[in-house]
């Protein structure tokens, strides 16, 4: 990221503990999530004491989201967790931010060496000391155990470096005895310098500007890498030079500002606006950015993109229609670009793609709620100093329709696609931008797994919306399997009176459009705390999104 | 188990879903617990059709406690998720049910066979198709992908056969398009037979009987093996037949009925009571069955045991004195010693060791909340049909004074204490024993972290009784780490308005030991929805065994 520190130097009088401090500060990183245990007590009280804000959870996978949340707005975030019970509780969290390349640094504590003698059955423990360092080395893209003094520094420095290297988690072990450990020896770090071929940089930028100076009708579909790597400005610097409209994908949605005059809306195949779909797959040179190739990303493969017609960039490769080039950062190659004097294009934006050109919505205050009639009346609203998150299913699908007005400011886990997301990413957003306002919207499904983190929202005093889309139950399901099955239903809850279990926090019952629109005013206008809006939505509500979405999907599921 | 199957004929009419369906069934699974996800549905909808009740949770970690505590109830349990965003969140419960020998069956959805060629990016993936199954490998005792109807029938005997026999968790993953698959062959399933050595069997039965025949003071110290193994009645009858008297330890707590004339307490070397250490510790001849040695049941290493007194036979090993026999099946090992005419021993057991002799408990209506007192109230009540379920830190160490009525209904993860195990293992225990009434004691931290599963109490109508000990915080840690650290604090709830949020069930708010004798009352004599006693504690209160337990504990936490 930029503004991290380039080098640091140790002057024999820090601990281990301390030193870990210092790195994950050289970051960027001001806050840790997580929840305490004994294995990890000494660091808690080490973090206590230092500059770093230590943000208690519920549960320990909400720490890891939050934590996943925080990096996506702050280019890296950190849990702490103690050993097993706490470290084991957070994989699924870690999986999602390797699956979406979101930086995040977990620091479990563990066993001291000293206790670990004759492989004694000390509390938490699974197979052996081992297994958990096991399981991270599955989940992470770097992972220590920082069980050697001599050692402990450059390790540390190794995951870091890789983290921010390859924008995906890693694992730190902390054995509770090497806390306070002050290495016997001078120590300093220096970042890394990755070796790139000079040659095949120019080759590439070559081969690109010709194909891009012949086409007529360029597109470049920015992707969620663009924004890890901290690209949007190079982006937007290219696009702007060259006249070439902006399309972003679904995991990538606000990698560039919306309002943006270049911005043609989010592709996704056949399952995203026809128009859009139409204006990406008639050009002649698509420039894919840091896309992700998933299944959702691509309309469930009904993306129709010609090979032969795509330079498709990423940090981990370069293709040009069918060869590739290895090696090549993702930055210098589109640095490359910039400087190398492509001519703009005049290829020109249909009115019916600009945000601007849409007409302004009639509330019709009757009519039961829709999701896809919901987020217009939410787009009314969203203003600059606005985050979007949303949980997954139909709080994905509809909240593609919203404008966002700054870049990287919608989160959701759109390729991982783990339910839960939405709340605890809540408080990771908070954290890491006081001065925004968060609105979220959430599935009652997914509400059930991690709204108990609304308990951190209320603790720390922060005032987001959190829409719950009540349906009764996992509504994405009910479209993918046909038949009635009862696996989907769970209990209905009264959650807009959770706000007496919390002590704080004002809650909504809404049903009409009219409800809807008028809780949604008053939550906006209400900054003092949480707003929590209950939607109870029309019976068999899907979106457009959705139901082009399961119709492809449904097919797989009973497969024969 | 008992009344377990010992062979099943196949018809080559059994597609690969309903094999596993019906084997599940031959181990005496009734339930399975779970969270349904795309990659799962259609095995999620062939359990909808089957005799199994499919039991949904609001999280998948709360489904995999709940299979847990559903598998030390009944023999075997099962839980059933999807590919990654479920599976790689039951981590943590499976690691629980792996340390403390719980059998359960983890199914897992994954992508079709046919979906994966050509590596794409499959929403829910994380590293590659095999992620989840390499960090389950490192959490079961045997792990399988059923990718080829060849083998896969034999391949869900084998995992199956590996957790009945080791008593530990195993995970199966069943590729969606894999279910309805009918192997092109006959098969059929022989229990297999373990070879034992009968001369080796025969040594070690001679030299324990002489050693305890010359005993005058035997003692049996019965761990949760016995019960996980389903030797409670073989071990009652060795010790009625040589009126031996019996322990438990911690996490073997009413593996014998605690109301048998022959039990004289938990012993936890210096953490416990101190004339059951005496008792235990004076004897001359120990006989640990089925014991873990493990830091939390040795009281922290303060067990006094002398090795050349005991005899340590544990289903992995059996150890007298300084030597080894393997391989000696601990049924086998016990049946030679009830067969080989053990002497009665004379050994008195002293009064104040019988739970008979206790004077009745008189309530102070004003005194503040202590658990330790609170106990005692609780016990008044408790009677045969009662299950106790307690979580971990003063929920435990105050239980540890209740007396359960039965064997094995006492369930607590006292061994690897993963905090949030007491309300999923509720619904766990609710379906395994819908006759028996369950009483759960759970800390405010540790039901913060899974108490939303009262949504699936109350969605199936039961009506347990969850007192919540409520401390504001995680108590057991505040007396680890000596200083006022804000980490251990979490946001007061109202938890008992709990039953407005889920729509059923009673609450009541207790600040005094009248208050609270009273709720208990009401909650006992009110069977027709779930009771929550939120049981404010008195400021800095500790149980007895806790102080012991955290002095013992904190000179760990900053060790330099």
């Amino acid at each position: 990221m930029s503004g991290q520190r380039q080098e640091r130097q140790c002057d024999g009088k820090t601990s281990i503990g301390q030193y870990l401090i210092h790195r994950l500060q050289d970051y960027g990183i001001g806050a840790v999530f997580g929840i305490p245990g004994d294995y990890v007590l000494a660091f808690y009280g080490m973090l206590e004491h230092s500059p770093l804000d230590v943000v208690g959870c519920t549960r320990e996978d909400c720490a890891g989201f939050a934590a996943d949340a925080y990096a996506r707005l702050r280019g890296m975030g950190a849990l702490c967790v103690t050993y097993c019970v706490g470290g084991l509780s957070v994989c699924n969290s870690v999986a999602g931010a390797f699956a979406e390349k979101s930086p995040i640094v977990v620091i479990s504590g563990a066993p001291g060496l000293d206790e670990r003698r004759s492989n004694p059955l000390l509390h938490h423990k699974v197979r052996d000391f081992r297994t958990q360092m096991d399981v991270f080395e599955k989940l992470c893209i770097a992972a220590t155990e920082l069980i050697d003094p001599l050692t402990a520094f450059s390790e540390i420095d190794r995951v870091l470096d890789a983290a921010d290297r390859f924008k995906r988690p890693v694992y730190i072990e902390l054995p509770r005895d090497m806390v306070h450990v002050v290495p016997p020896t001078a120590h300093s770090y220096r970042r890394p310098v990755s070796e790139t071929s000079p040659d095949a940089l120019a080759e590439s930028i070559r081969e690109a500007t010709v194909r891009i100076n012949a086409a007529r009708k360029p597109i470049i579909i920015a992707g969620v890498e663009i924004h890890r790597f901290g690209l949007q400005e190079t982006v937007l610097r290219l696009a702007e030079q060259t006249q070439i409209p902006i399309a972003a994908t679904l995991l990538g949605k606000s990698v560039v500002r919306e309002t943006h005059p270049l911005y043609v809306g989010v592709y996704e195949g056949a399952m995203g606006r026809a128009e859009v779909t139409q204006f990406v797959e008639e050009s002649d040179c698509v420039l894919l950015l840091g896309t992700f190739m998933t299944d959702i990303n691509l309309g469930i493969y009904t993306a129709n993109l010609d090979v032969t017609k795509c330079i498709y960039a990423t940090s981990e490769q370069l293709q040009i229609s069918h060869h590739f080039y290895d090696s090549l950062p993702l930055e210098m190659f589109l640095q490359g670009l910039i400087a190398s004097g492509l001519e703009p294009t005049r290829r020109t934006i249909p009115a019916e793609l600009s945000v601007r050109a849409r007409p302004p919505f009639v509330v019709d205050p009757e009519q039961p709620l829709q999701v896809s009639r919901m987020m217009p009346i939410l787009n009314e609203l969203l203003a600059k100093d606005n985050i979007v998150i949303a949980d997954i299913g139909d709080s994905l699908f509809g909240a593609t329709e919203l404008v966002v007005h700054e870049q990287t400011d919608f989160l959701s886990p759109a390729y991982y696609t783990s339910m839960g997301f939405a709340v605890p990413a809540t408080v990771g957003a908070c954290v890491a931008k006081p001065d925004q306002r968060v609105v979220t919207i959430c599935g009652d499904g997914a509400f059930q797994m991690t709204g108990s983190e609304l308990s951190t929202i209320v603790r720390r005093g922060f005032a987001p919306i959190i829409i719950i889309l009540d349906n009764h139950g996992y509504g994405t399901e009910r479209f993918l399997h046909a038949g009635e099955w009862k696996y989907n239903d769970i209990l209905p809850w009264n959650y807009h009176k959770l706000p007496e279990i919390y002590g704080a926090g004002r809650g909504y019952l809404v049903q009409t459009e009219g409800e809807f629109a008028n809780a949604l005013q008053s939550a906006w206008e209400d900054r003092s705390c949480v707003q929590i809006i209950q939607a109870k939505l029309a019976e068999g509500d899907a979106s457009t999104t959705l139901l082009r979405l399961a119709e492809r999907m449904s097919h797989s599921v009973e497969r024969k």
